[in-house]
């Protein structure tokens, strides 16, 4: 086996760190490395978890040969650690919303915070491979989408480029997802009695994707309804979409609109007339599985889209940008399919 | 303790069927008796349930006092079943489709059968008693209106017939619904592990309740996109509803009109600004919630309603319009709370 | 309808309390009045609670007309409350375990605390009704069992007593519990992800409950193994407890046991051979059921007891003490039955 | 790559056949083939599935180059096929119960059928790897365990075989699986609404896995109480074993004893002291996890062992012995992780 590039994990107790780290495991170009933001005992982690750790320091970094840093952590942690990362020469791959959004007037609105790299916001190369691939390659700093915008993203993008929507009649985007994207941090929202044969919306027309759904899909404010939900499941996301078409469309233009943009890309699967994706699917792989149905007369399109919120919501991504960084194959670590 | 009067039930051992059996068991004017369609052994029924059991057969009938039949059964049993019923002098509600739509056409479109008893479709009153409870009163056949309806209708009525939407925009709902709306009869679609972990989308913009759906709130078929998702949980029902205001209105407005309707109803809440309802809220309730959320300017609005699919939306509203017919208190028997 | 005593709940946020209140709601002779330990905002509770809240303190309760106060704390909490509200003039039901053990050794060993009101021990009656009745109607301090001990207990006690074991061979417990049973306060114990589709066991040989267990079965604390199993669901207990018969016994001889004991208890259901009770037969009920498989030849019984832990394990338990202090019907308020 | 071994499954459509070729097809060593023993449609398929499909039948295989078969069916087809497949010259692994007893009187007795080829049953091995891997080596038909007894034998062979163990006290098997375990065909028992939030008890003292644990851990069957329970997941397997030491014994001995056999294995990891395994710990794993804890004065020891049924207790088991018999690493395509 050829020499595998050092990476190191900082956040690696929460859902996503701990997602990537089995990822990275068994990848063929990478060596994973845990970075210790904080001490962490043995008992927190399984048993014979034995990939070495170290603090994050980037002292310690240095010496041990890291070339690439992947915050899975808070927003403020991201935001404190990321220019410091850049700064000893790493490249830095953040899955927090630190660097997704483009403005400090949007992180002062959705997130109450004032951004504290504001000059990183605009070399933040955002990353969505099936549409940014390119600036990703040759970026030092990549902001990992969040979980509900990839999935919006990669439904409707095609859609939106190509001009096929009505759009005065609106984006509905009715989002589901499972408990694992509200993080590892106990909370009354998070215990099992309060999630466990229950559904809940939450963030109604308020939610802190919106701005990055805004920016990436070029969709107007007034134009989208998005809700989150919370669905008594541990991972997976099920969007369900609706928009109407400019003008009468049948199924087979709208699927060739689609594959346009996506016959060749590796994690986006469209289905076949009749089909619709479901969570299971997709879990624990890095694909986004699309399907639709449209009624030609009434305009009416309603499209449902499909990901793993800690794969290519989040880890899986995560990985996929960092073999763009590497220049080895994109797919690598990542073809695993959905287990029964 | 009154006389209570003997109320029989055809299909006790589905869902809707037990869940009527356990309302009627504690209930202060009805004596429940099991109306044995198919010979059902003890092993089929829990442990110590020992309420009568006779066949179902008008002669049998007759000669115990049954003055109310309630049919939680198949669509076809019922057509079968109901004419017999009323023909022997006693009251019918049925749980199932077989009444609930208004013309043979929409029986042949959608559920593919050719009805056979057209000349009762008139007849059977609709059995929603927030709009309807007058003409349930003095009818000897109620159409128990489906689980999906009774949700859009109490969330939709008010608005539509207030006219305060923009009808142009469309009215999507997007409904999730516990397994037990798919009945007892195992399937590969009911199986606990294509379930779990899972949300999955069915008969999208095409599912049997639309007609339903079109018919009581006076909503065009052009307009509504209703899409039903399976969520694995037990029971209970969800549904996210986006509408556009035909123009810019606050919530306390929208809040009028509500209570213009539901102030003085028992089973409707309306919940207050900045909440929204969930399923756990109403599970094992006869109670509909209903939240909302409005963005002015845009004039979108969101409505969440939540009620348990085999009370409110079966064996709970069954009994409710059974109070109805009796002339006994409205709410007896269903004003129990949502456990923890 | 009669006068209705007042009777107050402390910790009524709490899953336990919050059942004790939906039971008392609509029990025929008690009114209850929710105790403010400390400030709850209206948030807190659901959207239409409207039961009178008052501070929990002694003057308050005083003129309030309170006659019993149910406990549903901590045990420090507990610890420190009862003697006030016994000096009260009032009587308490306390469901934590500050009064359920005898010594304050055992409190040092187990809960590694000094009991601070000692001399209330041998003063509280173990409120556990069916073997203890008489006790629990002149007492003015009631300790309402433990959940995993009340399903042991009712399970093993006929057997125990009527020395129908083998006790050489031990006595296996292994109980499985619903998340409700760790508590409302959110961990990582209790976080849905760590929860669902899993099993694991926790203080094994070790367990708190084990010295009330063997207190009320009498067994020896080297014949007991119990193992506690937190499975993923809200509520319930399953309880698989593994004996040896003293000498050859048929399944009807074990019976007759059982039934000398239980015939007339209206809250413990023995089930036929061949059947088995499950969660699902005991949900939001305060039922006890128990079925058993016995091998004849080689004396090796398999008993399996099911109960509701938050019901039969907690607050239905402490309502049935309750009637008993009030002298009303001891099934008042009690007689759910499962739901679908 | 080396050439890789083409190996067909028969029964892809159910849980333990699609999760075969989930592993097999990331697999260095086989290339798979699906064999359609009953005409599948491409809708019964995941979206995208495209493993080579061809008739069961000896001609087609033959043409094919398949070298081994996987039989992941049921016992009546596997005992039809097995010998067609071992005459055509092909080795054969099969994942169902046929061939893993050693007597047509236990088949008759527990299975109720008459062994139809009982010459085999002397040549089958037991696909345990870590007791009878060189056996199986050399075997041309690999009788691939079943799910309970998997766990039984990994966690007890090694204290039984060191005789640690006083039988008299007997052993306590407390088995609790996912419904996957019993299969994809539906049923009441495994329609979801029957399994969520429940936990139920099956075949006490009865089950079919019996006279294989018996077998294999030469335990007398008067020795053995096994209980099978339903859990409300997918997959997972966790047994709670309590039996009794012959004389005192530390927790650092008893993990002497499993070192002994266990130290060099790759799917058995032995927990240390204090901590147990849980279920989550061996999803989608090959993995047997074991942990314990010894109260010495009173000799009691407990077993907590975890395995996913459908790898190490079926698919991945199998593939272990696939390795085995082609020769290449045991471990090929089985050492991933558990997910987050």
């Amino acid at each position: 086996m050829a020499k595998r590039t050092r990476v190191g994990i900082v956040g690696f107790t929460g859902y996503s760190g701990a997602e990537l780290l089995r990822i990275l495991k068994t990848h063929p170009g990478a060596e994973p490395v845990l970075l210790e933001h904080r001490p962490v005992a043995d008992s927190e982690l399984p048993v014979g978890e034995d990939t070495p750790r170290i603090p994050f320091e980037m002292e310690a970094l240095a010496g041990e040969g890291v070339e690439i840093v992947f915050l899975a952590t808070s927003l403020d942690v991201a935001m404190e650690a990321t220019p410091k990362v850049l700064e000893a020469g790493m490249r830095c791959i953040d899955l927090s919303a630190a660097f997704r959004l483009r403005t400090t007037a949007n992180y002062q609105r959705w997130y109450k915070v004032e951004h504290s790299c504001p000059e990183l916001l605009g070399e933040a190369a955002y990353g969505l491979p099936e549409f940014f691939r390119e600036v990703v390659k040759i970026s030092r700093l990549v902001a990992n989408p969040g979980c509900y915008p990839t999935a919006v993203n990669l439904a409707l993008r095609p859609l939106i480029v190509e001009a096929v929507l009505d759009r005065s009649a609106g984006v509905i985007c009715d989002a589901k997802s499972g408990v694992s994207g509200a993080g590892r941090s106990p909370s009354l929202k998070t215990h099992f009695c309060e999630v466990t044969e229950n559904l809940s919306a939450y963030s109604v027309l308020n939610h802190r994707h919106v701005p990055e759904i805004l920016h990436t899909t070029d969709v107007d404010e007034y134009e989208l309804s998005f809700t989150a939900q919370l669905l008594p499941i541990h991972r997976g996301i099920l969007e369900t979409i609706y928009v109407r078409a400019a003008e009468q469309i049948e199924w087979k233009e709208l699927r060739a609109t689609y594959d346009k943009y996506y016959a060749d890309e590796p994690f986006v699967r469209i289905y076949p007339e009749g089909r619709l994706p479901d969570i299971r699917s997709v879990r624990d792989t890095n694909f986004c599985d699309i399907g639709f149905q449209v009624h030609p007369e009434s305009r009416r399109v309603v499209i449902v889209a499909a990901i793993d919120n800690l794969v290519k919501g989040a880890a899986g991504q995560a990985v996929q940008n960092m073999n763009l960084l590497l220049g080895c194959g994109e797919t690598d670590g990542l073809l695993d399919e959905a287990p029964q």
